[in-house]
């Protein structure tokens, strides 16, 4: 555990029994718009053609998984720049264009077979409330909807598009153990071996 | 009536009566650059070939329509972008390129049928001081021209392109009901049947 | 003149005969990276095919000309984006690519015939102090490098790329009268028969 | 040296003989993602093609060199729009597509028969830690991962892609001499000669 990293959130300085609703997760789901970017739509005459992220996200959604942690994406767009950008991440579970989220994700936890304590949702807006019940941990980023950062059990630092993935990962990973030992792997060669 | 998010305005607290202004609007109207985007043009060598909206303010022109408040876009520039981003909302009332926006809006007015008090308009710029005493609620983002912020009656919280439009969404509902109810319309499957 | 405008620059309240220092001026001289734009270079792989412009800072550059202000632009580079912008915004004094920055301005100064008290130069980087010696009124962004803001004679609220050269507008105008005369010319519809 | 410069940084104040460290240093090796940008990754559907930097880098890496301080980048990605940034600064050492940082590193540090108590290295990720050890002053700016912070000699006042690497060069030519000297090249026309 990283208590350093851990007690600069009120959630969990308020109530540390939270930090074992971190450590059992074993899949976390992110929205796309206002999560892994800042809510900017790029538009051309064709639509988007152009989506912004953050490297800094890349890292998280690679280094995840090495820990036992799934990663999966729930979104109600889709373009060719998210799928690239997925594709380059390698995420397995992957859902766009999904009008129905809570659908998509009971598909994913069935597939999975995975209970809802393990599972962590980060959404920005009222949409994502759809998924939201259904999860053991519901995260937003800073700049969420204020409908959403009233449901929410944390609230990040860091605003859609700058982090925000980053800091789930750190948060759920520092739950398990310090974070210079989390990214002992990401210092390895090997980890870069794929786009992030 | 969302007492807790109108509380946040010292235009409200200090005039409780401007609630009745804002539950009686039928319709907004939002001006483009430095509203629904942050000011931003990127050009290529043949001008705006891209353009940066917020899908925060996606949510908010679809919603508004769905409880009884009509969406209209007037701007004194046209593009492709905006184009198709105004047809992915399903706008209705869009008046690109519209140099006399005073005229623009009197002919909205007239097809509607709909009396002044019963209109907003978001400007953040001196162009808009055209149509802005000619409407019941006159609105600006928070980084608006000085001139502009001087005659609006609200001053919204964030700038344009973060979600301004997204903050007059909220503010006329919450002049109705909770705003948690006025999302439970946005969090069925077939709210985003359409891009936003 | 606008009092309210001025009195918040130190620079004025300190010494209030610069307000006539401003009151003569007749020409403006723009930088454009990191004064029109915040800086940002955005490189495809044959280089710069997009600049990000500001649409406040194009009703400055339309608005000056009509109340007796020329405008000039010199820059060390060159694009497809920045030749267009000026063409929208009809810019008649524009010095691209150029590499010395003084023979630019002592060219344009010869060319309008116009003394050195009369003119202001904005410009955020070190390049620009070949020419803010030669003018009456030197001007930086907020985010002008050190060294220039150590020099200029006013540091402006806001940075490059969002609304600088619309601050000196309102800022030269000021001087002469209050701003929301200033801006009765752009509320009439012909101010916007041109991009801005 | 420039004491007024110098003096704003924490790291150098508590310990004045750090000064000594930058003054020996001639070679700066730049991580991209991050510090020569703000972390943006612009996708398209094959990709990067659009990356964003910063103008006041690009003074930057032209003026190190001028005063005797070599300049290398090395990077785990590799795109078009990076060449293409590269080549018009004039980057010699120049090491995209590289999944071992360290190596790289070694790699140049032998090139130039260069001693590790010379060299300095600006990264914000935790990659950045294969390299930041093996010199002799590490760098980061202001928004770089927890852990890098955590390591780092001196955290930089700007963010990635908000003039950083301009920032790590004022730190080390202040060292030197005053500002105002050290950039007393930049304000030559020859210096422009080259994009920046």
């Amino acid at each position: 555990m990283d208590t350093q990293f851990l007690s600069q959130y009120k959630e969990i300085s308020e109530d540390p029994s939270f930090i074992e609703r971190l450590q059992v997760l074993s899949l976390v789901i992110f929205d796309v718009d206002g999560v892994l970017t800042d809510g900017s739509l790029f538009y051309s005459g064709s639509g988007e053609e152009v989506k912004c992220f953050n490297v800094k996200d890349g890292v998280a959604m690679k280094l995840l998984p090495k820990w036992g942690v799934d990663v999966g994406v729930i979104t109600a767009k889709d373009s060719a720049p998210l799928r690239k950008r997925m594709e380059d991440l390698g995420v397995k579970h992957f859902y766009p264009g999904c009008h129905d989220k809570a659908a998509a994700f009971k598909d994913l936890q069935s597939k999975l077979n995975i209970k809802s304590n393990n599972i962590a949702y980060v959404g920005d807006d009222v949409v994502d409330l759809q998924v939201m019940p259904l999860v053991g941990v519901s995260i937003c980023p800073s700049d969420a909807h204020l409908v959403v950062a009233r449901y929410c059990d944390v609230r990040l630092n860091v605003g859609g598009g700058k982090g925000a993935a980053r800091e789930v990962a750190d948060l759920v990973l520092a739950s398990k153990m310090p974070l210079e030992k989390a990214y002992d792997l990401a210092m390895q060669p090997e980890f870069e071996s794929k786009q992030n």
